[in-house]
């Protein structure tokens, strides 16, 4: 038997932390589980869903050691409806796990801990810190272009390019692409892909820890991001990302600079009627203004006009707006630039004078 | 041809109101529109389901008359995505309704207005006069109890009972039901059950009219609902509603006063146990301590005490955790009388020292 006294706040997050890994429907019950691991060094919490595993170390007392496993589900939603502000006792043994706390006694049933999964980096290869939430950002900015699709497992994800001084994060549905970069003292080379599952699981391990170092190591096959007192193991989708540096546009034609926001709003308001046809808008400069314009074969049509700045020729071309819009709502600054070549050519939007990070839009035939 | 001039806030508020009534599946193009209806007296927006029918004043400035049909869906999301600290100028003809606001311009199908359901108040056998906030919160605090399935004809809805100087609203879907009351001066006598469908009709035309007069009149078959510019007809079901008073319990041989809140509180950790087992909690009280407890064949189980107010015998029972949430939930005072006669006996529960509402829960055999 073992014995926990924590802060319910400090069980509450560390719960919530690792039981996100826990997918919602499990073959074997102890992959459902979240693992209280008592040893010398501490208490540590650990998750995983065999592809990414997440420990976490617990700040409390303790005396006794072992390993004790609980449904997580239930675990998490226990705490959640306990009070945040209280402390509470942990009893373990193989057969239960009772909580008490104020007023409010639970008593769990425990699983087995044998066959739960044990994950570890091999001989690291590389390493890298970073401030967790410039990685945050990175990864909120490219993660929503990535393929949804799990069968297209080449596009589902987001690819990691370390090298030449630089991190880069990259991620495609093939019909959209987005690109983050930032400068940071890497020697070694290399790339590799992380699954979507992988990185939310990711996001959700660095979002709210603001300044904090998050350490970044990579064994060739796994890797593992250590930040805050939780360590997460991820696993390499071993297939090929395409070659996406083909796909950047260069030699633009025509270069627009328009207020990000009345850009969103137009998209927004030509969608109502894009969504009703064929789900695509028409986009045409001619000197200072951008207009905006959809039909619907049963519903009727839009046109919007937008002021702007123009370098270059006048430009018509058509794009699915839901592309536009997601990208655009990405983009902090107050303008964004739209890079044109011509009307079949990828359109690469970008916050305007800021370095780091951009999207690339394929063009629908404009019929 | 016709023309409106109106502030876009006014129209994005009317067209919300009534185009909620529109079902999301219609059989014929004209029942999933808005008609504007253009007369000497003013412009009128029209929706109907064909049991419930809502009609909007628009205040504008407008010339030409004639009714014009245009889809209810298409219209409301246009109207929600353009600005609305702005004017907007209408130009309604058969074929086709334009907006104009800004730099966006909107040419919007028209549909034959033929066919449009006219429905209006016969003969009016009672009437009488509410503040509208009143009504809302009347309709609040009961809905919840009705029986969401449509077969149940008799349940899915709310029961309106008047006379001997009050309005009475009560539902109920077999296993609970609430009833709210309000001192009135009505001396005629009728009872009838409006759909539920219709009720959430109401309680959005309703909302957000605060204290503003709402009138509202019966001509036996249909009930008008008058306030703030707009107008709702709603046909009664017809089907007996079952006789609610046999259900109310009476000769309470256990009062327990408790905190709303900490009910509430230990419910929903109850459930979490509960939910994944009978989906039943049991409620014992004894002395001045309720404690409540659950337990689940496979999770474990839970034990919750609160101290509290106790008249009477001890008693033992057990519940739908659900219920008694949804009801307490609907409860705005701190504490919450809860009356019980014995464990087969239904458990009446109100706001302590507040007349006017209660909710009547019935228990689950303890086996």
């Amino acid at each position: 038997m073992a014995r926990i006294a924590v802060d319910m706040q400090e069980l509450s997050e560390k719960i919530s932390i690792v039981s996100k890994v826990v997918p919602s429907k499990v073959i074997k019950p102890i992959l459902g589980c979240v693992l209280f691991d008592l040893n010398e060094k501490g208490v540590y919490l650990l998750a995983s869903d065999l592809e990414t595993s997440v420990k976490a170390r617990l700040n409390c007392e303790y005396e006794g050691l072992g390993k004790f496993a609980v449904d997580a589900k239930v675990l998490y939603e226990v705490v959640k409806t306990l009070p945040n502000d209280v402390g509470a006792t942990l009893e373990l043994t193989p057969s239960n796990l009772s909580i008490e706390c104020g007023k409010s006694k639970f008593k769990l049933s425990a699983v087995d801990p044998t066959d739960f999964p044990e994950v570890s980096l091999g001989t690291i290869g590389a390493s890298f810190e970073i401030e967790a939430s410039l990685l945050y950002n990175m990864i909120e900015r490219v993660i929503f272009c990535a393929a949804v699709d799990e069968f297209m497992r080449n596009l589902n994800g987001v690819y990691w390019e370390l090298g030449n001084g630089f991190l880069r994060l990259v991620s495609s549905d093939g019909f959209r692409l987005a690109l983050a970069e930032q400068r940071l003292p890497i020697r070694s080379e290399m790339g590799f892909l992380l699954s979507l599952k992988s990185m939310k699981e990711l996001m959700n391990v660095t979002r709210g820890c603001g300044e904090k170092n998050l350490r970044f190591e990579y064994d060739g096959k796994r890797v593992g991001i250590m930040v805050a007192d939780v360590e997460t193991v991820v696993r390499v989708v071993e297939v090929e990302f395409p070659d996406y540096k083909r796909v950047l546009p260069k030699a633009f034609k025509t270069k627009v600079v328009v207020s990000t926001n009345d850009l969103i709003e137009s998209l927004r308001r030509t969608m109502v009627i894009a969504k009703r046809g064929s789900e695509s808008i028409r986009i045409e400069v001619v000197e200072n203004v951008l207009i905006l314009s959809s039909r619907s074969p049963d519903y009727g049509e839009v046109n919007e006009e937008i002021e702007v700045r123009k370098e270059g020729e006048d430009i018509i071309a058509a794009f699915n707006p839901k592309f536009l819009i997601e990208a655009l709502r990405h983009i902090e600054t107050e303008e964004v630039e739209m890079n044109f070549i011509d009307s079949t050519s990828p359109l690469q939007m970008n916050p305007l004078d800021v370095e780091g990070y951009l999207y690339v839009v394929m063009p629908i035939r404009i019929v």
